[in-house]
């Protein structure tokens, strides 16, 4: 037991030095705005210059021809000008990087940016676009990861950035009821004032807006303690394709009255109406909160860690995610982050969240004792420090920007049984050899979900055409999903058949044509090219 | 701080002396086939028997004149008597309980219970009474407390008692999926010896069958902690209106490959689809489990008390349940369940669930010592163990069967501001004054649910008009809901605008039309009459 308890003691040391020495920042994820890249030339939808990455008119990844959409006219601007006054964008230049998704993988070449500041107002633009029919391109924070929040040709993108009003928070429920352009982080920081947290958190908060979130049914880093959007919006506003106003902006934790029509607009990306307002159920603010930063020798060694912690951190564990020593190398490399731990070939951050600190502290001690005794961990760090907490979740959040300097990356979000996560990393790297420049596997191990990405010096298609369908049928045959939380958008669209059966998607098809018959809203996103 | 403890030990004193001269028992709410209600002979749907209760044709929760589906013929019984051999039941001493809902306020005249074992045999009887255009009534547990779980006319009913096959658990995961037909009880053993729980639990869970509940959307006593069944269902099976079977039983915690379907299906009372199957994420069974019962003089500091121990139990806090005095007074007199401590006008039932009973145990002392300290409570007990516990929390669960002896019925379950629920219980009675025999209030505090029963010696038109539309308009006139948890089925579907805008009901029809359009399933339920 004394070994042991030296072994606990080396970690608790560890985290007191973690400071002093360690570069590592907590720089979120930088937003579209602060992006490196440089604009883009115009153009439409395959790249014409030279950073723009874009599929190749015959993947199933790329768009299909522009739909018979009307084009925006001189009358047309007149009437959104009138009605928008000076929010109604057609400066190429600043329309520009509204026209480009993060990654700068898919480019749209709209040529009218509309900011809205209210729900008339978006209400208004979509009733004159729908009897135009005009193509509208909903845009939040543009975060997404899949070509869904960028236009694809010359759809008119309707910003909601201006719509951030925080309307109500009632302190006794936990109610936040507010506009669909609030930035996540803004909302953070605003409960945070008042004791609660917001019940996701993802490593775009800086940008991302709640609206998109919730269009997108982002998942995020909290998922595993306070369960998904489906759970927590209880409310929402939303703007259907032919202006109609739908008010389902409850602020209450139960309501059986009739159809729950707000879970239609979570997670459709846009395409069956603008969200406008939200609310949604925040939790307390914990008392204390730990992060502890772990190696193991094996995927098998992870797991179980995992399913101790279930055990034994029980109901303050809120996070349990994992990344392999290939992130680490991109890490180390790119971002200039060292190393909190000695090498391994796996890590794990684990976040416990309680009310009471000497408890928290106990449960967390009494696991890691646990957890060296029996050897599924090999080293490890430990952190109860706002900074030092930030410092060593950037180790995890970071990942998704360090991979971004080391090439083109292929990305897959994909949900599995837990026990088969790491198995799709080991296969894929087996079966690309030495085509691929670096695989990497990272993500959501408590909720079964796994972020695989591959990246090249440039883009490839022979690679693309081995990792593709290889991965989505390796998804398929495990029951697994091809996207666990980034949604479909324009890139993933054509896949949806390996994770939904097609008498699913033939009635996804009836709900679109139901909700937007001219289809104006994001078109060619979520739904695949040949719904009936 | 002497004296406070003193009143800590005298809690705990207490609870050492609850069960010996205690006579509370831990019987469950007795199941329909236990009930001591005599059956009563066939008829319509307005009663024509001496203790069945049915609204008059003029209240907006009577009956709608009969659809014009189809009457069932010798030749529908022989192809259902080919399909489901032994399973087609037509003697009507047989179908008689599944004609009449648990409360007897409505009974239909059914002639035919059907009684599947199959998702393809689900589907082969919808695709037969689709084209015949014969009506269906699915029926689960039958303890629907909104008449939605009975036919009102001669629709057919569809049993699910005969599907009650668990298909798989996994319990790395803890996802259970399972036929739609098994018992909520039989679910919860289950897990328990698998240490894992469901994460709903209500008072009829002896009867009531899984598939049912996610109709119902059912909400109960673990709400607070586990959430809705919106986020913790994670894939259904469902049978169409024409046969189709949809397949959305996933088993992954994270799905976003285009709408998600099955979130249409929870709530929606069995009128847009038949439930065969269900996945359910399910939390692990708690180390420890406290039950205390309080008593507050005033419901301002019942709500105080609330607030105080969502701080201090934080993340243990698994209920917080209210009674008023008028409800123990109906639990001593009907059903000689003493008081378990000294009167007061409000009474708590607060469960911790934990994974370290130490630390558990010293968060509720810490509470209790705070809540006494501040004089919030007046009189309180303490259980830890398993059979006093159940009596403790029988105190709040068998309130619904008080309320059955003490003579006819109106039943609201309504959802509120928490600060505004206990005013509606006081503005009732006084609006009420001598008019009814008793009105009580209890229900989910931590939810904001109240559940407003009013009695009366027999069925009393007059009360019932001076209760409605009075109790919708107060509802109404607090943003509340008029169904939290029991849904609208029969009674409740024309008061649907109270809580609803018309654009919304307006598309439930537009669902309705889309998925069943003609109209078979479960008629004359959750929509209302006068939909367009």
């Amino acid at each position: 037991m004394a070994g042991i308890f030296q072994r606990t003691v080396r970690l608790r040391a560890a985290l007191r030095h973690l400071c002093p020495h360690s570069t590592l920042t907590c720089a979120a994820r930088p937003s579209p705005a602060d992006s490196p890249f440089l604009a883009c030339g115009s153009g439409q939808f395959v790249a014409s210059t030279r950073k723009l990455h874009a599929e190749p008119k015959s993947s199933p990844a790329a768009a299909p021809e522009r739909l018979p959409f009307s084009r925006v006219t001189e009358e047309d601007l007149a009437y959104f000008r009138k009605i928008l006054p000076g929010r109604t964008i057609t400066d190429p230049d600043l329309v520009e990087s509204s026209n480009v998704d993060w990654l700068r993988t898919v480019k749209g070449s709209s040529e009218v940016l509309l900011r809205p500041q209210t729900t008339e107002e978006v209400s208004q633009i979509l009733r004159y676009c729908n009897s135009r029919n005009l193509a509208v391109n909903p845009q939040g924070g543009n975060t997404g990861l899949v070509g869904g929040s960028v236009p694809v040709y010359d759809e008119i993108i309707l910003s909601t950035s201006l719509m951030n009003n925080i309307l109500t928070f009632d302190n006794i429920s936990g109610i936040l009821t507010c506009q669909a352009g609030c930035v996540l982080e803004n909302l953070s920081l605003y409960l945070e004032e008042r004791d609660f947290i917001m019940p996701l958190d993802l490593g775009a908060k800086g940008s991302c807006q709640i609206g998109g979130n919730v269009a997108t049914n982002a998942g995020g880093l909290r998922l595993l303690r306070y369960g998904s959007l489906h759970g927590t919006v209880l409310g929402l506003e939303v703007v259907l394709a032919d202006g109609r106003v739908l008010d389902c902006l409850a602020t209450l934790r139960k309501d059986n009255t009739g159809y729950d029509l707000k879970q239609l607009f979570i997670g459709s990306e846009g395409t069956l109406g603008v969200i406008t307002a939200v609310s949604i159920l925040c939790p307390r603010k914990p008392k204390s909160v730990n992060v502890v930063f772990l190696g193991c020798e094996t995927f098998e060694q992870l797991l179980k860690t995992f399913q101790l912690c279930r055990g034994m951190l029980g109901e303050i564990l809120s996070a349990f995610e994992f990344l392999d020593s290939e992130c680490m190398r991109l890490l180390n490399t790119h971002l200039k982050l060292p190393n909190p731990i000695s090498d391994c070939p796996f890590y794990i951050v684990i976040e416990t969240s309680g009310s009471d600190p000497e408890h928290d502290s106990q449960k967390l001690h009494n696991f890691l004792e646990e957890a060296m005794t029996s050897t599924l961990v090999t080293d490890g760090t430990v952190a109860t420090e706002e900074s030092k907490i930030k410092a060593l979740w950037s180790m995890r959040e970071r990942v998704t920007e360090a991979l971004t300097h080391d090439g083109f990356t292929y990305k897959y979000d994909i949900s599995l049984p837990v026990e088969r996560i790491y198995q799709l990393v080991t296969d894929m790297r087996q079966h690309l050899g030495d085509r691929a420049k670096s695989v990497v596997g990272y993500g959501h191990v408590g909720d079964g979900n796994l972020h695989l990405n591959i990246t090249s010096p440039a883009k490839d298609p022979a690679l693309l055409a081995a990792i593709e369908p290889f991965v989505y049928e390796w998804t398929a045959g495990c029951q697994g999903s091809i996207s666990a939380e980034h949604g479909l958008g324009l890139k993933k669209r054509n896949y949806i058949y390996y994770s939904k059966p097609s008498q699913a998607v033939a009635l996804m098809g009836n709900i679109k044509a139901m909700l937007d018959p001219k289809g104006i809203l994001n078109p060619y996103k979520t739904l695949p090219d040949n719904l009936k």
